[in-house]
């Protein structure tokens, strides 16, 4: 695909956004991509590999660069993005990388190692701007544009006193707007928002989506200012934990990548399937516990896969909008009463709706109408319990302090599948023999 | 819950954040909501209205307010936030709060109330700031000051001809880090990213997200520039898109609001559940053919469910994984193809070691060796063919031009169901009778 003259093709890809060049990394080999971050000056290079998504694995090219250019690319990276991606290394080829930058790079990079990688400390970057609150406005002006010659973001200002202690963030509009004679400290807004460096990367994504923040600072325990996090991250870390979600109601483990190759994609799925299985030996247990009952009414085993489906696709359904909604908002106790009465009162309508067209059928098309009650009544019931156990369990699961999407549809749908079995047939047992 | 002296409570709620005010909002009920907004000062009451979750239904509260209220609010309100709570309203109310409103304000709403929602041009606000190219660096900058005196974001400068074209965009660190000699003509970025009015949302989040940008300009199809896009709408935007895939995977209708009441849900819900219905009667039908195979091996019947299951939740993962990732990034074909062999591998992997376990199960439990090796294929073969489903159905209906999260597990998993009992009792049909 890469053919002809690498200087062509050098002259080609100048031409490119550094996100563009990271997106068409993904439809390339490794060899590619190694060429081409080979054929770009250092700062584009590093552009590139800081935009690459994680699933193609930037790490993979740093390994195979030469020493003394890996050295130059890290330099220009982030210290935010280059800690993500050695932190994707073995320990031992980390400290050979870091050995070989310079000393203040070195330990901004190895500091920010230290903090785990879904937390506040994990997302910021080291590199903030900040300025000491004795400052008058025309120092204050000249010391945002010397400190901010590196950085992207710069339009919130951290304001700090002697000792490195937050005081508060001013605007560069308030600066430039204030009087000649002002110092940093009549312009403080002193009520804003800040993490701590432990604080989880979800609850950061809230504050910086609620507020509206291009960027948050982060502090420790005794409000030393450590370092910043911008909405660019928080996109990003949204994305991912979408993808958390979506995968594990669906019963895949969050670490599989979307792109990844079959060997981790059964290794992901294949243990979920398995626990599934076990959970299926019990309702087929159910089913054989009422064999008698079967083999005298064949014609309930079409009827069995009815029940069970409705009751998984209505368990599914209460299980999608409440974990969603968790997701999205904390719930009083009280919210979380109404919703599980809710999804009582759905389940009981649309178990009453669908029983009520199958009892039709069976009235009619099997001239059967008491085997019809026993499976409007049994349907009816599995809807009402599939809309309180899609509700209850992502709910009980969060106060527990287990993340709710765990709760897959998958598990919950074989509960309601013996539920279903236990109903009808226990009923069918009853009235039919 | 609100009792007590206006006095003291308008106190009370002067400290907070609106953003705070509009989270408290969703636990309280209309009256109270109504209650407060009318205590507070308009500029922030605009405010708690403008971060009010749309779910809450902000447009109730305006509903509500006395007329010269309203006026005073409306106009404090950020105009493509007006024109999104305006948007909920009947036509005729719509008309009647417009015409109480100044001029301008009115025909920038009425503008703005003539974009679909979803676009670029229903999440553009038109309040934009814009320097013609030919102004010196003082005059931008002192032009930039006097329009940015409303704007919560200005540091991305867009600057224009005479006549309003587009020509690129200039930062306000650049000119202010520029020598007192320099037009803006001179630091004009020309490269730069931009939408048209009638792009899609989802496209809009995209841009924002991969060049990390605080905001994007939005144009007509003559370049002329027409409004832009802050970063924190687009976040709003990512959230709503998500809770819509999570919710059509998991058949539900999109437009089920996550607090939504009973009905609404029952509404949303079950024409799903009805259409399920009429494919599980399908599935029920396989059953039907083959009562005498069954009615002769009622021991079949758990076996079905368990098969049943399987595919369905083989069926669910390939489906989660292959939504999620053509939902992130565009596929070539050969990506696409290589994703459904993928799903084939897997399938036929996790089918081999899950029937694997059951066949044993046949063996040693039922004695009936004969019988486990139907299962084993039959389990073998649905979750082939449910790994291929879960895969390709998204990508054709990606193709086509139709959403993929459509194919909700509610759907494939009937397929599923219909396949896996035709394979097994077929099978067992021909084989073990």
């Amino acid at each position: 695909a890469l053919e002809g003259d690498d200087e062509d093709l050098r002259a080609l890809l100048l031409e490119y956004h550094a996100t563009e060049i990271a997106i068409l990394f993904s439809s390339l080999s490794q060899e590619s991509r190694d060429r081409i971050i080979s054929m770009l000056p250092s700062e584009l290079a590093s552009e590139v590999i800081s935009e690459m998504d994680a699933e193609i694995h930037p790490e993979r090219i740093l390994e195979n660069l030469h020493p003394e250019r890996l050295s130059e690319i890290m330099e220009e990276l982030d210290y935010d993005d280059a800690t993500d991606i050695l932190s994707q290394l073995s320990e031992d080829r980390q400290n050979e990388i870091l050995s070989d930058l310079d000393d203040e790079n070195a330990r901004h990079i190895r500091n920010l190692l230290t903090y785990d990688e879904d937390t506040a400390g994990g997302l910021m970057n080291t590199q903030v701007l900040k300025i000491n609150s004795r400052l008058a406005k025309t120092e204050a002006l000249e010391e945002v544009i010397r400190q901010s010659e590196e950085m992207e973001e710069f339009y919130t200002i951290n304001v700090v006193d002697d000792h490195n202690h937050l005081q508060g963030i001013v605007s560069l509009k308030d600066i430039i707007k204030s009087k000649n004679t002002v110092i940093v400290h009549d312009l403080i807004k002193e009520e804003f928002v800040y993490v701590k460096a432990n604080t989880d990367q979800e609850e950061v994504a809230r504050l910086i989506s609620q507020y509206n923040l291009t960027s948050i600072p982060v502090v420790d325990d005794e409000m030393h200012l450590l370092g910043r996090i911008t909405f660019d991250d928080v996109i990003d870390v949204m994305e991912e934990e979408n993808t958390e979600d979506i995968l594990k109601i669906s019963g895949v483990s969050e670490d599989e990548e979307l792109s990844g190759n079959w060997k981790e994609a059964v290794k992901s799925r294949l243990p979920w399937l398995v626990i599934n299985l076990g959970t299926a030996f019990l309702a087929a247990s159910v089913i054989r516990y009422f064999e008698p009952t079967i083999s005298k009414l064949v014609l309930l085993s079409g009827y069995m896969t009815m029940i069970a489906g409705m009751g998984g696709n209505t368990a599914t359904q209460a299980l999608a909008v409440t974990i969603r909604r968790i997701s999205l908002t904390d719930l009083t106790d009280n919210q979380a009463y109404r919703t599980i009465l809710k999804e009582f009162t759905v389940g009981l309508i649309n178990g009453a709706c669908i029983g009520l067209i199958v009892l039709l059928f069976a009235i009619f098309y099997d001239k059967n109408p008491l085997m019809g009650l026993v499976i409007f009544i049994s349907m009816t019931g599995n809807l009402v319990l599939a809309g309180i156990a899609g509700a209850s369990i992502p709910l009980v699961l969060k106060r527990i302090g287990i993340d709710p999407a765990i709760a897959s549809s998958i598990i919950i749908t074989t509960f309601t599948d013996v539920f279903g079995f236990l109903l009808l047939l226990g009923l069918a047992t009853r009235l039919l023999l």
